[in-house]
Protein backbone atom coordinates (compact mmCIF):
# COMPACT_ATOMS: atom_id res chain seq x y z
CA UNK A 1 0.00 0.00 0.00
CA UNK A 2 1.55 3.19 -1.06
CA UNK A 3 0.17 6.27 0.86
CA UNK A 4 1.03 9.95 0.56
CA UNK A 5 0.48 12.37 3.46
CA UNK A 6 0.06 16.16 3.38
CA UNK A 7 0.45 18.34 6.01
CA UNK A 8 -1.15 21.09 4.41
CA UNK A 9 -0.38 25.10 4.82
CA UNK A 10 0.07 27.70 2.51
CA UNK A 11 3.48 29.02 3.32
CA UNK A 12 4.35 25.37 3.95
CA UNK A 13 2.90 22.21 2.43
CA UNK A 14 4.67 19.23 3.57
CA UNK A 15 4.46 15.98 1.37
CA UNK A 16 5.65 12.66 2.22
CA UNK A 17 4.98 8.91 0.33
CA UNK A 18 5.29 5.62 1.68
CA UNK A 19 5.14 2.20 0.95
CA UNK A 20 4.54 0.01 3.70
CA UNK A 21 2.15 -2.85 4.84
CA UNK A 22 1.26 -4.15 8.81
CA UNK A 23 3.72 -6.11 9.94
CA UNK A 24 6.64 -5.29 7.61
CA UNK A 25 9.22 -2.35 7.73
CA UNK A 26 7.99 0.58 5.71
CA UNK A 27 9.61 2.20 3.42
CA UNK A 28 10.34 6.16 2.33
CA UNK A 29 9.78 6.77 -1.58
CA UNK A 30 9.73 10.47 -1.61
CA UNK A 31 9.51 13.41 0.90
CA UNK A 32 9.50 17.36 0.04
CA UNK A 33 7.64 20.81 0.59
CA UNK A 34 5.53 22.41 -1.53
CA UNK A 35 6.40 26.22 -0.62
CA UNK A 36 4.23 29.58 -1.92
CA UNK A 37 5.67 32.98 -1.57
CA UNK A 38 2.92 35.23 1.07
CA UNK A 39 2.89 37.71 -0.94
CA UNK A 40 0.91 36.34 -3.86
CA UNK A 41 -2.83 36.20 -3.96
CA UNK A 42 -4.02 33.52 -2.04
CA UNK A 43 -5.87 32.06 -5.01
CA UNK A 44 -2.42 32.23 -6.65
CA UNK A 45 -1.33 30.29 -3.78
CA UNK A 46 -3.99 27.77 -3.46
CA UNK A 47 -3.40 27.02 -7.35
CA UNK A 48 0.16 26.25 -6.92
CA UNK A 49 -0.54 23.62 -4.36
CA UNK A 50 -2.79 22.10 -6.29
CA UNK A 51 -0.14 22.25 -9.52
CA UNK A 52 2.29 20.62 -6.79
CA UNK A 53 0.05 17.92 -5.60
CA UNK A 54 -0.54 16.62 -9.04
CA UNK A 55 2.79 16.43 -9.45
CA UNK A 56 3.58 14.20 -6.83
CA UNK A 57 0.00 11.92 -7.71
CA UNK A 58 1.45 11.86 -11.04
CA UNK A 59 4.68 10.56 -9.85
CA UNK A 60 4.21 8.49 -7.26
CA UNK A 61 0.18 6.66 -8.21
CA UNK A 62 -0.37 6.63 -4.18
CA UNK A 63 -3.21 3.43 -3.49
CA UNK A 64 -4.64 6.58 -0.90
CA UNK A 65 -4.24 9.87 0.56
CA UNK A 66 -3.80 11.10 4.46
CA UNK A 67 -4.49 14.58 5.37
CA UNK A 68 -4.12 16.00 8.57
CA UNK A 69 -7.00 17.16 9.90
CA UNK A 70 -7.56 20.82 10.69
CA UNK A 71 -9.14 22.28 14.17
CA UNK A 72 -10.34 26.09 14.41
CA UNK A 73 -9.34 26.37 18.08
CA UNK A 74 -5.41 26.33 16.68
CA UNK A 75 -2.79 28.67 15.58
CA UNK A 76 -6.08 31.13 14.49
CA UNK A 77 -3.71 33.21 12.35
CA UNK A 78 -2.75 30.94 10.08
CA UNK A 79 -5.94 27.95 10.72
CA UNK A 80 -7.69 29.37 7.58
CA UNK A 81 -5.26 29.19 4.91
CA UNK A 82 -4.51 25.95 6.44
CA UNK A 83 -8.02 24.55 6.20
CA UNK A 84 -8.38 26.22 2.51
CA UNK A 85 -5.29 24.58 1.02
CA UNK A 86 -6.52 20.89 2.92
CA UNK A 87 -9.53 22.17 1.00
CA UNK A 88 -7.62 21.81 -2.50
CA UNK A 89 -5.69 18.90 -2.01
CA UNK A 90 -8.37 16.78 -0.97
CA UNK A 91 -10.47 18.26 -3.92
CA UNK A 92 -7.53 17.16 -5.91
CA UNK A 93 -7.52 13.52 -4.81
CA UNK A 94 -10.93 13.04 -4.95
CA UNK A 95 -11.08 14.08 -8.37
CA UNK A 96 -9.03 11.47 -9.27
CA UNK A 97 -11.14 8.85 -7.22
CA UNK A 98 -8.30 7.98 -4.42
CA UNK A 99 -9.62 7.48 -1.01
CA UNK A 100 -8.81 10.62 1.38
CA UNK A 101 -8.62 10.13 5.04
CA UNK A 102 -8.32 12.51 7.50
CA UNK A 103 -6.15 11.92 11.02
CA UNK A 104 -5.82 14.00 13.59
CA UNK A 105 -2.12 15.18 15.15
CA UNK A 106 -2.92 13.38 18.61
CA UNK A 107 -3.30 9.78 16.33
CA UNK A 108 -0.51 10.67 14.15
CA UNK A 109 1.67 11.42 17.41
CA UNK A 110 -0.02 8.14 18.97
CA UNK A 111 0.92 5.90 15.82
CA UNK A 112 4.60 6.63 15.43
CA UNK A 113 5.63 7.68 18.76
CA UNK A 114 3.06 5.68 21.18
CA UNK A 115 1.88 8.74 22.72
CA UNK A 116 -0.51 11.26 21.56
CA UNK A 117 1.05 14.53 23.31
CA UNK A 118 4.91 13.19 21.66
CA UNK A 119 6.34 16.81 20.44
CA UNK A 120 7.78 17.10 17.10
CA UNK A 121 11.47 16.32 17.82
CA UNK A 122 9.91 13.02 18.90
CA UNK A 123 7.91 12.31 16.10
CA UNK A 124 10.86 13.27 13.62
CA UNK A 125 12.99 10.59 15.43
CA UNK A 126 10.63 7.77 14.90
CA UNK A 127 9.88 9.10 11.28
CA UNK A 128 13.60 8.50 10.80
CA UNK A 129 14.04 5.25 12.89
CA UNK A 130 10.77 3.99 11.18
CA UNK A 131 12.19 4.59 7.35
CA UNK A 132 15.52 3.91 8.38
CA UNK A 133 17.00 7.23 6.54
CA UNK A 134 20.22 8.31 7.78
CA UNK A 135 18.96 11.48 9.17
CA UNK A 136 15.79 13.20 10.35
CA UNK A 137 13.32 14.64 7.47
CA UNK A 138 14.10 18.28 7.10
CA UNK A 139 11.77 20.28 7.85
CA UNK A 140 9.31 19.78 10.16
CA UNK A 141 6.23 19.95 7.84
CA UNK A 142 7.74 16.99 5.59
CA UNK A 143 8.10 14.96 8.73
CA UNK A 144 4.75 15.50 9.94
CA UNK A 145 4.05 14.24 6.13
CA UNK A 146 5.59 10.95 5.99
CA UNK A 147 4.28 10.42 9.97
CA UNK A 148 0.94 10.71 8.92
CA UNK A 149 1.24 8.14 5.83
CA UNK A 150 2.81 5.70 8.74
CA UNK A 151 -0.34 6.81 10.76
CA UNK A 152 -2.38 6.03 7.57
CA UNK A 153 -0.81 2.63 6.87
CA UNK A 154 -1.48 1.50 10.17
CA UNK A 155 -4.47 2.54 11.05
CA UNK A 156 -6.12 2.49 7.51
CA UNK A 157 -5.37 -1.26 7.39
CA UNK A 158 -6.30 -2.05 10.62
CA UNK A 159 -9.78 -0.37 10.05
CA UNK A 160 -9.72 -1.88 6.64
CA UNK A 161 -9.44 -5.38 8.11
CA UNK A 162 -11.79 -4.77 11.15
CA UNK A 163 -14.61 -3.84 8.49
CA UNK A 164 -13.83 -7.01 6.12
CA UNK A 165 -13.89 -8.94 10.00
CA UNK A 166 -17.64 -7.31 10.45
CA UNK A 167 -18.93 -7.29 7.17
CA UNK A 168 -17.89 -11.41 7.35
CA UNK A 169 -19.15 -12.01 10.60
CA UNK A 170 -22.31 -10.25 9.32
CA UNK A 171 -22.54 -12.44 6.32
CA UNK A 172 -22.44 -15.40 8.64
CA UNK A 173 -25.52 -14.42 10.74
CA UNK A 174 -27.82 -13.84 7.63
CA UNK A 175 -27.58 -17.13 6.05
CA UNK B 1 -18.87 43.31 -15.87
CA UNK B 2 -19.38 40.57 -15.31
CA UNK B 3 -18.84 39.14 -11.61
CA UNK B 4 -20.08 36.05 -10.02
CA UNK B 5 -19.91 35.97 -6.36
CA UNK B 6 -19.98 32.86 -3.85
CA UNK B 7 -21.19 32.41 -0.46
CA UNK B 8 -18.88 29.45 0.39
CA UNK B 9 -19.96 26.67 2.09
CA UNK B 10 -20.23 22.78 2.80
CA UNK B 11 -23.78 22.15 3.09
CA UNK B 12 -24.95 25.18 1.18
CA UNK B 13 -23.18 26.93 -0.97
CA UNK B 14 -24.61 30.48 -2.94
CA UNK B 15 -24.28 31.19 -6.12
CA UNK B 16 -24.99 34.56 -7.60
CA UNK B 17 -23.75 36.22 -11.45
CA UNK B 18 -24.60 39.95 -11.68
CA UNK B 19 -23.63 42.01 -14.72
CA UNK B 20 -22.93 45.47 -14.02
CA UNK B 21 -20.81 49.09 -14.51
CA UNK B 22 -20.97 51.96 -11.81
CA UNK B 23 -23.44 54.09 -12.38
CA UNK B 24 -25.79 52.27 -14.82
CA UNK B 25 -28.35 49.56 -13.41
CA UNK B 26 -27.41 46.00 -12.29
CA UNK B 27 -28.73 43.00 -13.71
CA UNK B 28 -28.78 39.41 -12.06
CA UNK B 29 -27.84 36.40 -14.66
CA UNK B 30 -28.73 33.86 -12.39
CA UNK B 31 -28.78 32.55 -8.73
CA UNK B 32 -28.69 29.62 -6.91
CA UNK B 33 -27.34 26.76 -4.13
CA UNK B 34 -24.68 24.12 -4.43
CA UNK B 35 -25.79 21.73 -1.79
CA UNK B 36 -23.95 18.86 -0.90
CA UNK B 37 -25.44 15.75 2.03
CA UNK B 38 -23.58 15.96 5.28
CA UNK B 39 -23.21 12.36 5.28
CA UNK B 40 -21.05 11.89 2.33
CA UNK B 41 -16.91 12.14 2.92
CA UNK B 42 -15.48 15.88 3.04
CA UNK B 43 -13.66 15.10 -0.18
CA UNK B 44 -16.72 14.13 -1.93
CA UNK B 45 -18.27 17.06 -0.80
CA UNK B 46 -15.37 19.72 -1.71
CA UNK B 47 -15.30 17.75 -5.15
CA UNK B 48 -19.15 18.18 -5.65
CA UNK B 49 -19.07 22.15 -4.99
CA UNK B 50 -15.75 22.39 -7.62
CA UNK B 51 -18.15 20.76 -10.30
CA UNK B 52 -21.14 22.79 -9.74
CA UNK B 53 -18.91 25.66 -9.82
CA UNK B 54 -17.38 24.46 -13.20
CA UNK B 55 -20.58 24.24 -14.47
CA UNK B 56 -21.59 27.96 -13.68
CA UNK B 57 -17.97 29.27 -14.77
CA UNK B 58 -18.85 27.24 -18.68
CA UNK B 59 -22.39 29.00 -18.14
CA UNK B 60 -21.82 32.82 -17.74
CA UNK B 61 -18.01 33.15 -18.20
CA UNK B 62 -17.81 35.75 -15.86
CA UNK B 63 -14.68 38.46 -15.59
CA UNK B 64 -14.40 38.00 -11.88
CA UNK B 65 -15.36 35.52 -8.82
CA UNK B 66 -15.75 37.28 -5.90
CA UNK B 67 -15.85 35.13 -2.72
CA UNK B 68 -16.51 36.02 0.91
CA UNK B 69 -13.61 36.45 3.49
CA UNK B 70 -14.04 33.96 6.00
CA UNK B 71 -13.22 35.00 9.55
CA UNK B 72 -12.14 32.01 12.08
CA UNK B 73 -13.53 33.80 14.97
CA UNK B 74 -16.99 32.99 13.66
CA UNK B 75 -19.46 29.92 13.42
CA UNK B 76 -16.19 27.58 15.03
CA UNK B 77 -18.25 24.46 14.54
CA UNK B 78 -18.86 24.79 10.88
CA UNK B 79 -16.05 27.31 9.67
CA UNK B 80 -13.54 24.74 8.68
CA UNK B 81 -15.71 23.30 5.92
CA UNK B 82 -16.10 26.95 4.62
CA UNK B 83 -12.69 27.80 4.92
CA UNK B 84 -12.10 24.03 2.37
CA UNK B 85 -14.81 24.60 0.02
CA UNK B 86 -13.35 28.72 -0.51
CA UNK B 87 -10.04 27.15 -0.65
CA UNK B 88 -11.60 24.99 -3.87
CA UNK B 89 -13.47 27.40 -5.23
CA UNK B 90 -10.77 30.06 -5.49
CA UNK B 91 -8.57 27.49 -6.87
CA UNK B 92 -10.80 26.66 -9.48
CA UNK B 93 -11.45 30.43 -10.16
CA UNK B 94 -7.28 31.29 -10.44
CA UNK B 95 -7.17 27.76 -12.95
CA UNK B 96 -9.06 29.47 -15.70
CA UNK B 97 -6.69 33.00 -15.16
CA UNK B 98 -9.65 34.60 -13.37
CA UNK B 99 -8.75 37.35 -10.91
CA UNK B 100 -10.03 36.29 -7.71
CA UNK B 101 -10.97 39.22 -5.11
CA UNK B 102 -12.30 38.50 -0.94
CA UNK B 103 -14.84 40.75 0.54
CA UNK B 104 -15.96 40.41 4.06
CA UNK B 105 -19.24 40.14 5.09
CA UNK B 106 -18.68 44.11 6.29
CA UNK B 107 -18.11 45.38 3.69
CA UNK B 108 -20.82 43.69 1.51
CA UNK B 109 -23.45 45.00 4.10
CA UNK B 110 -21.99 48.66 3.87
CA UNK B 111 -21.77 48.06 0.22
CA UNK B 112 -25.59 47.43 -0.37
CA UNK B 113 -27.21 49.00 2.08
CA UNK B 114 -25.00 51.76 3.24
CA UNK B 115 -24.10 49.64 6.93
CA UNK B 116 -21.81 47.18 8.04
CA UNK B 117 -23.94 45.92 10.61
CA UNK B 118 -27.17 45.59 8.60
CA UNK B 119 -29.08 42.13 8.86
CA UNK B 120 -29.43 39.53 6.71
CA UNK B 121 -33.71 40.37 5.78
CA UNK B 122 -32.33 44.42 5.15
CA UNK B 123 -29.17 42.79 2.81
CA UNK B 124 -31.93 40.60 0.99
CA UNK B 125 -34.51 43.81 0.87
CA UNK B 126 -31.49 45.74 -1.17
CA UNK B 127 -30.29 42.95 -3.45
CA UNK B 128 -33.59 42.50 -4.35
CA UNK B 129 -34.25 45.94 -5.55
CA UNK B 130 -31.14 46.61 -6.83
CA UNK B 131 -31.25 43.87 -9.24
CA UNK B 132 -35.06 44.68 -9.44
CA UNK B 133 -36.37 40.95 -8.77
CA UNK B 134 -39.82 40.22 -8.26
CA UNK B 135 -39.09 38.85 -4.55
CA UNK B 136 -36.22 38.63 -2.47
CA UNK B 137 -33.54 35.36 -3.43
CA UNK B 138 -34.23 32.29 -1.71
CA UNK B 139 -32.43 30.82 0.09
CA UNK B 140 -30.16 33.34 2.08
CA UNK B 141 -27.09 32.22 0.63
CA UNK B 142 -27.85 32.83 -2.54
CA UNK B 143 -29.12 36.35 -2.02
CA UNK B 144 -25.44 36.63 -0.12
CA UNK B 145 -23.95 35.50 -3.24
CA UNK B 146 -25.22 38.24 -5.26
CA UNK B 147 -24.81 40.97 -2.64
CA UNK B 148 -20.96 39.68 -2.91
CA UNK B 149 -21.19 39.84 -6.90
CA UNK B 150 -23.29 43.36 -6.55
CA UNK B 151 -20.08 44.56 -3.75
CA UNK B 152 -16.99 43.42 -6.18
CA UNK B 153 -18.97 45.39 -9.11
CA UNK B 154 -19.02 48.04 -7.40
CA UNK B 155 -15.95 48.13 -5.37
CA UNK B 156 -13.86 46.23 -8.17
CA UNK B 157 -14.28 48.78 -10.66
CA UNK B 158 -13.71 51.65 -7.76
CA UNK B 159 -10.06 49.96 -7.13
CA UNK B 160 -9.26 49.42 -10.82
CA UNK B 161 -9.86 53.15 -11.74
CA UNK B 162 -7.84 54.36 -8.21
CA UNK B 163 -5.22 52.08 -10.14
CA UNK B 164 -5.88 53.37 -13.14
CA UNK B 165 -5.73 57.22 -12.00
CA UNK B 166 -2.59 56.49 -9.22
CA UNK B 167 -0.49 55.04 -12.50
CA UNK B 168 -1.27 57.66 -14.53
CA UNK B 169 -0.06 60.03 -11.55
CA UNK B 170 3.43 58.42 -11.25
CA UNK B 171 3.61 57.91 -14.97
CA UNK B 172 3.45 61.65 -15.50
CA UNK B 173 5.65 62.10 -12.49
CA UNK B 174 8.40 59.81 -14.23
CA UNK B 175 9.12 61.88 -17.05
Amino acid sequence: MRVLGIDPGLTRCGIGVVDGTIGRPLSMVEFGVARTPADAHVSARLLAIEAELEAWLDRHSPDAVAVERVFSQHNVRTVMGTAQASGVVMAAAARRGLPVALHTPSEVKAAVTGSGRADKAQVAAMVTRLLRLGAPPKPADAADALALAICHVWRGQAASRLEAAVLAQSTRRTP
